[in-house]
């Protein structure tokens, strides 16, 4: 464990203050499932947060179940969920969205994104189809917010793909595990409040932004919100201990702590860029986030490789191979003048 | 929140050596998905305990996530699971089973329990059907120890099972998610050893006793091992800080945490068992476990109410309703001294 | 081949006028899919035949297809399906019913049948849980007209469901695999108009009747109506040929030859159930319509077997079975006067 | 109706001698679901046929419901099926695979087919993954012959994807809903007994190639035999009447008059592309069977559309737009020679 790790933003427990509330409610006896004081007072600030009294909040355990549950609440058997070919419940979710019945309609990801353009032009080619019955229909639309690879949408793409769902009425679910890193990254021109009047259902991911685990689902649309706490249990995710949710993103978003955090953590992500740059390295994408992928030939990453411990990407070519390094929360600025002094 | 508790055995977070590991190692980092040391540490000590160095160990967060998981694994899609029609699954997972595809075979279960016998018959009307592939087919057998009801089985009960499990190739998968309070009953003549010998898969409950979360999953039969993680990730149970789990088996089970909390909880039961019987009252079923059925009036209730928190059951008749004392790792000697004075 | 068959009403291939109409037709040209001027004029006779000018009519070929495909296209994922426990999706369809993900929530049948109060007292007890998202929430209700052992519902037992399923929302699925038979009973105190006016959905069978195979779907409700035809080609059952349901239904409907089929086959079996009467036998049931179950011993059963094929259908005692004699569009009168003889 | 048909290979009922076979059986009496003796005599037939007198042989209704049966029972839950991009069950099932449970892993195309090389590709690049149980994993390979537009494989390529296959111990699944066309084509250098060689289950499509309705399903493979039926039922395949599948691929097969049927359309539609080359014309893809996709101007299509009914595949640029023209067995010698003076 020597190196020090860029590897992925899950690689320490919690921030100490969740691990501080977690201890002083420990032994506070509360219904279970959901049910209690924390998870009440969670949904609130999260609520607030969002600027949507009106959304009905719920905290599952991990993404791949959060996906899952969210999908197979919404779409009907015949349906599918639109989605770039790089997302995440299209690659690295084992099939879980298959499992649950549904086709995952990949289209063509452009930096990790899709377009509202993209979205009308999947909906006519089915409606102009002889016969559109014969294939899944797109039933709703799933982005991430940054993407898979740390990009993120700007105010007006969302918005262009909101009104690409409206003219055919599908519901719009943004995949947030990274949300906070998407939202404080200075290319970033929307706000939480923003997002949650586009979204009609979407996620604040905790696992990878300071909670042990967890991540909380917002729902706006009314029509999505009926009974989805059936579909939380049948799915696996209604944890018993439910508090231990509340508790995380009470604290989490009870004053900011949760947007500090990703707002450092980007900021190291940029200095890591930079650090790139000035040397001349070359990127995978142009992420603003707390993701970034230089290419490095053989030799760099061997020599990085001796005391960083980061994430081998894609090859890019015979001599060169995108890497991935991730700052997070826990990251310390100590461990990033390092790698930039190894850069 | 000033009632004292009985209603389940997740009221509060976890035992105190449980947070304190989890503190200690915080900022540890380590690998995701549960491919840490801790992890590998706390299947170790699994394997110990049950005395099979050969099994393979998985640890999940909730049981309904453990029960489909497991069940999926195994049958083949036209195959049913048979169980007691009071099992965990047929009647407190919101179909998670059949979300899975399976039917949940009940059958009539005698307090909570099935037999050899039952499973010999249903296999054999099974097979004398004339057009058998018009059915289900009965693909594995699901038990609970202790069952939903607090009773246990005993070894010899448990061998008849395995051997009508034999003799039709049955998997036998056993739900401890309160594992510990059945074997450390006195009403129990078996070991962990003898339960991990019996079923072909099980789990060792750690959300009921101790932890935070977490079932530990034990599989004994080879040819259910494979590709096990892959269902783990599908179902929405591959936890990405995996570290949680191992932390928190390593603590409970290294040096008899576990079971030493379990006894405790069993004794305290047997406490509130003995003080209701003194008083007369009868109880749906005899428990010897963590979890008392007391059938009483109205006024009792009522009475018990003011002070207690407790589990209304089952109406019995016009006057009567059966009742659930729960206790746990956490419940303190005082609230059962308390409990007994009232009742 | 040279006993009678009484086995069951699937024996023959189709009556003489189908297989007419089919071969006058056979180099027509037509589309596929059911979207061709046989299956046309076919929905329009289905309609007025039913008195819903409104409804959508679907062709499916078989019925474990259709009730799959039905079933999967009323229920949310987290539901289930209320049903007699003696229910063919409950027992002979090898749970397709839970491969689409749903659970079949068996009631206690009465001579095949479940009643409203059943009906409401199942709504009655999820509602009243503490808790119901951890059961399966009831999504619809499935009832046979005859049930699977020959007897029916009258007017007013089928007003009481479905004024059970107006209290509780919920769709109401009428089986109708052997619906003419039903209808056609002097017992039956019903018109198909009447049936028509009580389902959301319901299917005119056709295998069982006449036809070579095939199953007519009316859906009433029109929240029910959309869409159906993505869920008849994902289930598999949208037929190339769809035109060979229209040919079939058109032919078996225009001019009544269905009901009058059905009406003979039942008279039939009045003699045949009257012969055994008269001898003295007691029935497993008393079935108005084309299935007989009378008791027989073991002599009974050896003595019968040598000329006439039957059902073995259950063991009553030591020294008792009832068995099952079908009758259907093809029985000979003089089979039936052969089979009087010998009881 | 009076354009003559081009449009697809379903536009008639079937060959005189199938509905002449089925007049004559009509009132035979037999069990159901599939346990006659015609279907005896004509699993022989297709086992001889083959050359696999070791094969176990199905037969259901349709194309989607065989796809979903064969794919259902032969992966694992966590698994998918590798297939090309234009493959039927990837495009024009509705979603059946997934309905099932199981992703569809698309390979890009090469004319409708994929290779060895592609599957090998696949292969090593899951098992390379860091972590390959985040990710579906191939189960099983699916190719069409003919491919949905018309191509076919050569031998010695069906020769390279099976041992693709065995390397990496993926079941080969071939689907042939247009077997005969694929195998009577001049340019095919393989036999059906080759065919059955390679493949682990494939299946003859007797709905496209002059039966009313019906697909064969050879297994081979020793391991994928067991409990076939009960997929059969589960997935709604199950034909009550079952002889009629029987009956018709007993009279197909019997005697080559499937082959004859097939190679007779095949010429046809060679007669047909020679008409459109010798005007110039190129072809969206060179198809050696009974389905031809000249590219046509909208003039062109405007002009043939007055007399010939054909379908529209795909927009080839502003001006161009790939059609589609199929024959069949019902296709006349006098419709073709019509077609070809109006080219």
């Amino acid at each position: 464990m020597s190196k020090i790790q860029f590897q992925c933003d899950y690689n320490e427990g919690a921030h100490p203050r969740i691990i501080q509330a977690l201890t002083e409610t420990n032994m506070y006896q509360t219904p279970g499932y959901g049910e209690d004081e924390f998870c009440s007072e969670a949904r609130e600030v999260v609520k607030e947060v969002c600027g949507r009294p009106d959304a009905d909040v719920h905290f599952l355990v991990g993404g791949t179940q959060t996906n899952a549950t969210v999908i197979s609440s919404v779409l009907k058997p015949y349906q599918g969920v639109l989605c770039a070919a790089s997302g995440h419940i299209n690659v690295h979710e084992t099939g879980a969205i298959e499992h649950g019945g549904h086709k995952v309609l990949a289209l063509p990801a452009s930096e990790g994104r899709i377009s509202g353009t993209q979205i009308r032009a999947a909906m006519a080619s089915h409606l102009a189809e002889d016969g559109p019955e014969h294939m899944v229909q797109p039933g709703m639309v799933y982005i991430s917010f940054p993407t898979e690879i740390g990009t993120i949408y700007s105010l007006s793409e969302l918005r262009d793909i909101r009104s690409a769902c409206d003219e055919y009425s599908l519901p719009l679910f943004i995949d947030g595990a990274r949300l906070g890193y998407g939202l404080m990254s200075d290319a970033c021109d929307l706000t939480i409040k923003e997002l949650a009047s586009i979204a009609d259902v979407f996620y604040i991911g905790g696992t990878k932004q300071g909670a042990l685990f967890g991540e909380a689902v917002v729902i706006t649309r009314e029509s999505l919100k009926k009974d989805f706490r059936y579909c939380i249990k049948q799915g696996g995710g209604m944890l018993a201990k439910g508090r231990l949710l509340g508790i995380q993103f009470r604290e989490l978003l009870r004053d900011g702590l949760y947007f500090e955090l990703a707002a450092k953590a980007d900021s190291q992500a940029m200095r890591i860029r930079d650090a790139f740059k000035a040397k001349g390295y070359s990127f995978l994408v142009d992420s603003p986030t707390n993701q970034q992928f230089p290419i490095l030939t053989a030799e760099d990453i061997e020599r990085l490789d001796r005391d960083f411990a980061f994430s081998i990407w894609q090859k890019i070519d015979e001599d060169h191979t995108a890497v991935r390094f991730c700052t997070s929360w826990a990251t310390l600025d100590a461990s990033v003048d390092r790698l930039i002094a190894s850069i």
